[in-house]
């Protein structure tokens, strides 16, 4: 019979590894970043993603698929360590974990990696802050097709666990790079898609620009908007219509209505 | 000179008191609830809402502005309370408190108290859960000009402070009811308004449908969506193109699609 692995103490150092994980800088170092969750992580491997280590705490189990999960991933050949409840509240980064977690590698491309077609839709999202809006952007771009997002002088990095669980795994199939400014309007222009980004105030209405060619769709940090940099960049800016006393949408709503728009005029023309 | 209202103790009746409107039982019996925030506040302050009492710790100001508000705020005759920050930290919602909160009447109308205007634009949220969305829906609202928001069979109060910051503060100027599903669908039929229903999976696209007409968008819970007594008791049902491999979208982003297509609509035939 198999021999169980087993995390008890929450000083083992696997679960220190795991808390470390916390920081960006040691992500980037170890190449490593957590997957939390029965959602997120059924996501992941059922699109074919690879984790390095599976942790579970039946305990903590709240649904009933998690046992299957488990044995899925056992099969496919990742160790698994039963861990004490104690030792996964210590892994986990949500107030009620599920039981479920992974070691896994990092998502994302390089720019020359990403492979579009024909007059690819593409999301840049530069220097977002808050994990929640990436994710959030990443499932909305899931829903409308898009062929790339690009995480442009990233603050938040793609390989946040809050990123992940926010986009609810959707991060392990979206073609995701992270990239410069500079990078990301030199990749665009060589191939010959035009930038179009989101500017508070402009005149000009999203609805009136034509986005059924190559069309990369820019939206910019919560509270300051895109950089000058972007803003002067883009071949186009738009605005979105704001008809009451706030003067600015949610980030993650901007995206949305941006890309639901190039969604209505390709389906139109089709 | 006038003599300062102090709060040093965290054992202050009025820092009990405050921490006890984190329940919405309380919130309801005392007809109290808290806005925290120099942003939140401001709005409503300056769209004529009138505080009930002041609460502010200069020790931990993030910003300029904060002063100039609560010299505007006192001069409007709410007493204000200057708080240790022991006292402040204990009162506050935040991690990051930014020094200023204001003991607040309940926000909401009854449906009958709400003024439309002809063909007026709607928006329905249906139990949702998470005060983040309800609050970013609130935010969406106010910038498509929504003539009314109506929680219906709320899970998350209206008044929940958690709501009151993700809508930074629309709350105090956007027309807000709760109201059962029975009386919203009454009170829609009296007025001719139809109802659209946000049914993922249905056939009949959002953009096929006119919104230019009285029009009340009508989205649902986070993880379930809309119960089924909304969905059959909805005029027209439609669905919002999935084109990848996720379900379902985020509800304020759903909600934010739609509304933004009645804006389109309206805004052409204008």
């Amino acid at each position: 019979m198999e021999e169980q692995l087993t995390i008890e103490s929450p000083k083992n150092p696997r679960v220190k590894a795991a808390v470390k994980l916390r920081k960006g800088k040691v992500r980037t170092e170890t190449g490593h970043t957590l997957v939390e969750g029965c959602r997120e992580m059924s996501r992941a491997f059922e699109s074919g993603w690879r984790f390095i280590e599976l942790y579970y705490c039946p305990e903590l189990y709240l649904a009933i698929d998690e046992d299957q999960l488990v044995s899925k991933i056992r099969l496919s050949g990742v160790p698994a360590f039963r861990c004490s409840e104690e030792a996964f509240r210590k892994m986990s980064y949500r107030t009620t974990p599920d039981g479920l977690m992974a070691l896994s590698p990092l998502v994302g491309k390089k720019l020359a990696e990403l492979d579009l077609p024909e007059n690819p839709l593409i999301l840049v999202a530069e220097d977002l802050e808050k994990p929640g809006n990436l994710g959030t952007i990443l499932r909305t771009a899931d829903a409308t097709g898009v062929d790339a997002v690009i995480a442009c002088d990233h603050k938040t990095d793609i390989n946040n666990p809050n990123v992940i669980r926010a986009s609810i795994g959707t991060l392990f199939f979206m073609p995701v790079a992270e990239a410069s400014t500079e990078e990301t309007l030199q990749w665009l222009a060589e191939r010959g898609i035009q930038s179009l980004a989101a500017v508070p105030g402009t005149e000009q209405e999203y609805t009136e620009v034509d986005m059924t060619r190559g069309t990369a769709i820019v939206v910019g940090a919560e509270d300051e908007g895109l950089t000058e940099q972007w803003k002067n960049a883009a071949d186009i800016r738009v605005g979105i219509p704001m008809l009451g006393k706030n003067d600015s949408l949610n980030v993650s709503t901007a995206a949305a209505i941006l890309l639901y728009e190039a969604v209505r005029q390709r389906r139109k023309v089709r």
